[in-house]
């Protein structure tokens, strides 16, 4: 039989990649759907070596499916989640819509697996520079204590969506035959250029996407407290987030010893010998699913032992969305937590 | 008359830009010299509307001459500068070779201009990535004290020289074509990636550009303990290099006084509205002298008002190179500093 999964927003670069990885992972799997707006209904899309027609989510019946994956935006989740929800199928959302609703569990599975047994529902899928970051501070917090982190992103246009990559490779061509770049899904070029701006500007002067990895990385790693600053930039690179990071922890710790502990978390690469040009790098990390991890070294902005530098890589449709939602599908089915928590209880009492 | 002027390099990226601010600025020139390595000798070069054909380093009389602006890497300067010095013409040298030899000033002309007064003949020219920095730091120091700064770059690949603006452009064509990039400049392919190495690597597991950073504004700024850190990424952009930069001050400052306090200091533009999508950017810096800083704000991990983040924008042949070195030399004019300190000191005893 198998897990019946539908995916919604199936036509977008993260949507494809989750049918690409519960296929690669061979979820169990009995029926897939792929799920689109209206406007793109009919529209094909391959599961493995399946062809999926698209459904046309106005109409679909959610309570014939187990697991939602959603990867439509905030509008399309805030309207149609707790719908789907309460059809008894667990919506696990891409988007930030229900990412800070403390009653809806935002799980990286290698970092806090216990929140998802909390949902009622819904279960929110980290953002992509948050998500590569996490399984990091995690080692650290367990090991030496977190008190602060800084970081820096260079963030691929995929992470945009389809027609920021498409805009890329215009602006590549357009290079190529002397001509100017035109720009329409970001306000300026991104070819060529760093753009420190990612979603929209809040009145404090962060970006959103800024925020977000603050926000978020509070959440999941259960310290309300923590110190994070960030600054998000665009770069020219098609797929995969690099992250400098700068953190200061409570006790000492050395970069052997982070290495160590850095290669212990499930899912996390240590590639870290750079007099030999080995470290972490977007065009390596793209497609994979792992958290790759380098240029570990004593932050030399502390004198006391409690600072490590370090680059992260990983590839943000794949572990930073889609790998990311799968492996929380994965979870919920391997500890059977598929039906709401109250619900659970409920049965239990 | 004028002074008598050599550019040794003439031929390299930053020899080329030092010929034309020479000529832009209006630098009280009698006579301007290219001087190159014998292989580039005959080789033209533009000096405004001159041509300017290249004379032999090796067979050039530079007691003749008043400055000798270099850009001829290290190598170079080691053997050439203490002669040319030597023969009482002032090197002002872009390479690392001098910069923290004790007895040779490290000048930027808005933040330390009196240490120029102690040159013996040499004077040395920041660092791209400090040179854009340090203007801002000044102005942090002198109002509120500074305490530590985190620095992450985003440097284009005319740094590397006009090799490596061609590696990028190869790229860029292979990538139209849909041919396989090559890399023979970088260890990698720089198009559409992000390479956490800029020059050689240090035991501490820092680069030398990330140590350059570190030092260099500690000596310009008078600040020996000045904790900085560093990650110095290479970026698919041409010209300018962006910095993303968090800084801790001692006493508390807003956004808005930074502003004030950056919009001050001489050869600063303070560009920041984001939410108008305003900010500064690698490709509207490129050919200008200034340094751009946007994207104030306070640090988010610092609760207490003693954290500030920012955007720092600048074109590293020009600021970062070129106009600085020029407008060292016209501050040793201005000031009369033309004899070495030395010198100086016995003829007023």
């Amino acid at each position: 039989m198998g897990y019946r999964i539908a995916v919604v927003g199936a036509t977008g670069n993260v949507g494809r990649e989750m049918l690409n990885v519960l296929a690669e992972r061979e979820f169990p799997a009995g029926e897939v759907y792929a799920i689109a707006s209206r406007r793109s209904q009919g529209t094909e899309v391959s599961f493995g070596e399946k062809t999926l027609k698209c459904h046309d989510l106005g109409k679909f019946d959610f309570s014939k499916v187990d697991f939602c994956l959603m990867s439509a935006g905030s509008a399309v989740s805030k309207e149609w989640s707790p719908k789907i929800g309460a059809k008894g199928c667990i919506v696990i959302d891409n988007s930030s819509c229900w990412r800070y609703d403390q009653d809806v569990p935002l799980v990286v599975p290698e970092v806090n697996p216990d929140d998802a047994a909390l949902h009622e529902g819904i279960i929110a899928n980290p953002n992509c520079s948050t998500m590569q970051l996490v399984p990091l501070l995690m080692a650290l917090r367990d090991s030496v204590g977190l008190e602060r982190v800084i970081v820096d992103t260079y963030q691929s246009v995929s992470g945009t969506g389809a027609e920021a990559v498409a805009e890329l490779e215009g602006q590549i061509r357009a290079h190529a035959d002397g001509r100017r770049p035109e720009a329409n899904v970001y306000p300026h070029p991104i070819g060529f250029n760093a753009l420190p701006e990612i979603d929209v500007f809040r009145d404090d002067g962060y970006s959103k996407e800024e925020w977000k990895v603050i926000v978020e990385s509070r959440k999941i790693l259960h310290l309300p407290d923590l110190r994070v600053s960030c600054t998000a930039v665009r770069v020219p690179v098609f797929f995969a987030h690099s992250e400098a990071v700068h953190v200061e922890t409570t006790e000492q710790i050395t970069p052997d010893r982070a290495r160590e502990l850095f290669a212990a978390v499930p899912g996390v690469v240590v590639e870290d010998d750079p007099t030999a040009h080995r470290y972490p790098l977007a065009t390596h990390a793209a497609g994979r699913d792992e958290v790759f991890v380098g240029r570990v070294r004593a932050d030399a902005s502390r004198d006391d032992g409690r600072g490590l530098a370090f680059w992260v890589v990983s590839d943000n449709l794949r572990k930073g969305a889609a790998t990311n939602a799968v492996q929380i599908a994965e979870l919920v089915t391997r500890r059977g937590w598929l039906a709401p928590a109250r619900a659970r209880a409920g049965a239990a009492s």
